[in-house]
């Protein structure tokens, strides 16, 4: 191949993964969108995380030649907007950045009202006409309102998904953020040959910001249908929401693994292989930060020491960044060599490429 | 041709439409921009409406390899930025985001001054240099102020226009928007063979906001050249600008077509082949919006309902988006099987890689 | 090469220029950045100025096919922002960029502290996540604070630099803009066929804003190490960087050149081959713009005029705009036939390409 190039085609890569797959899936005949991890079955995750290591190791190019993702942004964001932008270029595509501020106009998503507020543009119009210029589109909508029982409904990103006609991909909700799921788990994979019977340690960690569900949920019930022993840790009061633990333990349940609530930072990384730190807000005061801070003053003790690690004798630690170094986990433990966190970055951008070309 | 493109040469697709052209055409020794449609002659429109449809239907690639397009935006954009920058993406080419905030320093426009108030950089200076980078450079430059007199000379595209070497681009302008009347030229002729004595019915609606006058300009002045019969519909008081009505009226007779002005909704669509709805703002309380506001709390009836289509027989509804639903047009009639506003939105895709080919 | 390009190699282009290179050049085991004019010896400051000749004659493409460039401004840019963005495009790559308000995450750049405070992130992390996605890092990071003894020590930029793993460029810091100067010095050499014993003065002009000292330090650092008797021109109150002064000095004694202070605009661009208008901010009040301001009153006789241009003969005039015109430098003498400015700004182009090719 001309001007670069592996020589790769897109054939040669989804063959071996695909030749066992029942036809409905070869044929994609079911809508192709990530927004929740559920989207995707046990074979196509299976597929997606091999897909993963040949990208890895033999960096394929062109294979999105002229195709373009859309990155709409209500939030800041550094490792999912770069990663998919490079993954985006280094197959020979493009994205292109939809801020909500300025890019585009904010957006109705009620169904059949009269659109006298504030809104210009319908979520439908929206996502018709971008589905008209785009190959993909990309969604973070995780703006914080006051009340969980809407919340979580993420709206808006299931408002594009209904409406667009090209492949949706959740760049992080309310509820859910499958993509970085995927890539720790094939991050676990990396370093073990399989994650079924193997102990993960998901611990709650001090943090002056209240990050959101999406990271925690997602995690657990992916390592769940993997069939990972599971031991999730945090102080009272900040518990997941309730439909995801059930679904989790009913994954669980079905591959034969394990889900443990713990309240303790010490006895929930004990003996674990992999130990997960990760903040993230209550939902028992969603609705009054105040109150939250006033629980977590007393929370200083949920950080990830060396000392906590060294219990568990030879656990990896995984963090999926930004983190506030020695308040929430010590430099000792982040820069030591036990710490995954920047292969976990990284391999966002390989498990990405593969999605991309799973989807689109 | 390796990596990808269907093998087609500009050569290829452009020489059936240059063949009968003059020869100062084909030598491309005017200068090549568009600010308004007058820049180009009638049979250049003729050609580049020919052109869209070939490319619509090969998807050619690479043309514009290399190639990059400043985009500057004074005014959000979801439609007119996407689109551009998925049409140079599809050429082989790249857009690059020039934002008034921030990425660009406040512009003088006045020659010969002493440039001590706020503004740091002269529109000479940025057009110059910004032509040593890019291939074209497209702006929009709609920031509504005070004065319509000063307003409708579009200073700063004008001031681009003036000092860039390379093709300028209008996006959007107080006084038009030629490129979405390409498009939505090239829509309704894909309905119908030839424009030529079909009837545009052009509606005022009803909306909160007020948008500028550049589309129903930039559609008044083209369908007319294409000599169909238009009915520009609105309440008193939301004229159009005046030489803009005069020199549409003079492309009229010169083409054998009609353009007249009805002050109500049900009469303005009667009979038409197409409906076009869109809002604007009242030249009439340019500086005043709260009288503007007080005129619109009576025009409520400005809406366009399936009923208003259906006295039509069968016009096509086309509106060029973002539409407030329910308020200025129905959910019946925008998703109705007689809507183009999905197809109109598209086209600008089609329609500008036709215009860049053609400019750059 | 398929799909447009030249059919040159990146070995092509870089054969004769390194031909002549110690080992350890060719091989590359220095660290490869710029973020002072120091970085580069003396020979690869010769080698990167003859392949920028070279890059501008045959305008080579796809050499950095794929390759991405992070650009992180905290100030606004046009020149620097747009000359990269195009340089990466045209040499088949593609920049990211990474505007610190929104994209990033503000940035906690002391080591080993506890990260209590409003940043959420270590410039560590972001450093070495980036490095996971990016082929190069250019930043600029020049916003104000209140003391120069802190402000000179470009943290941010150095917090980059000893994290990152890929290369890191000085896109303006507080202490130098060494891109600019290797423009700066293409530009002068292309007029005269040697710069050794050719005479440059650098002007303040009068200017309401206060830029930084980036321009005028890595200037006058690379001016002496090419040989250039050098006349610094500036009210009182507006000296450079004492260090930056003393290093300029020894470069001018060990290649036989000269470099002057002189507190008057017509005896300081008296006899000049070039002259060279920049403002800059005084470091006598750096911490009271108030000030400043007042000083700044009495300086209006610091603007650059055609006739004090003609009284230096044939003084070749160069400015790195933006410019406050006939404020700072006159019409005439900017749009005079002896004016280097448009090609100044175009030539940054071309070096940032070959410095590109040398880093990545």
């Amino acid at each position: 191949m001309a001007g670069g190039g592996t020589g790769l085609k897109i054939t040669d890569l989804i063959k071996c993964s695909s030749e066992d797959l029942p036809l409905e899936h070869a044929g994609r005949t079911r809508r192709r969108q990530l927004l929740y991890n559920s989207d995707l079955q046990d074979d196509e995750i299976k597929n997606i995380l091999e897909l993963t290591q040949r990208i890895k190791d033999r960096g394929p190019r062109d294979l999105l030649k002229g195709k373009t993702m859309g990155l709409i942004f209500q939030d800041p964001s550094l490792r999912t907007r770069v990663s998919f932008e490079v993954a985006m270029i280094q197959l020979g595509g493009s994205c292109i950045q939809l801020r909500t501020e300025g890019d585009l106009y904010a957006l109705e998503a009620s169904a059949e009202t009269v659109m006298d507020g504030s809104a210009p543009e319908h979520v439908k119009d929206s996502a018709r006409t971008l589905s008209g210029y785009l190959d993909a589109i990309g969604i973070r909508a995780s703006r914080k309102g006051n009340d969980w029982a809407s919340d979580r409904e993420d709206v808006l990103l299931n408002g594009y998904a209904e409406h667009a006609t090209v492949p949706v991909i959740n760049l992080q909700s309310h509820m859910a953020h499958p993509c970085q799921a995927l890539g720790d788990i094939f991050t676990m994979q990396s370093k073990v040959r399989s994650l079924a019977g193997r102990s993960l340690s998901l611990t709650w960690m001090q943090n002056p910001a209240s990050p959101g569900l999406g990271i925690p949920h997602s995690l657990v019930l992916l390592a769940a249908r993997m069939g990972m022993n599971i031991k999730l840790a945090h102080p009272q009061g900040f518990g997941l929401d309730e439909e995801v633990m059930q679904e989790a333990q009913e994954h669980a349940s079905r591959m034969g693994g394990k889900l443990e609530v713990i309240h303790d930072i010490e006895e929930g990384t004990q003996g674990a292989d992999f130990v997960y730190a990760r903040s993230w807000h209550s939902l028992r005061c969603y609705d009054d930060p105040d109150r939250e801070a006033l629980m977590k003053r007393s929370l200083d003790h949920w950080i990830v020491t060396q000392e906590l690690i060294s219990a568990s004798s030879s656990a990896w630690v995984m963090q999926p960044l930004p983190v506030r170094r020695n308040l929430s986990v010590t430099d000792e433990v982040l820069d030591g060599d036990r710490s995954l966190i920047y292969e976990q970055a990284k391999n966002r951008l390989h498990v990405q490429k593969a999605l991309l070309l799973h989807l689109l």
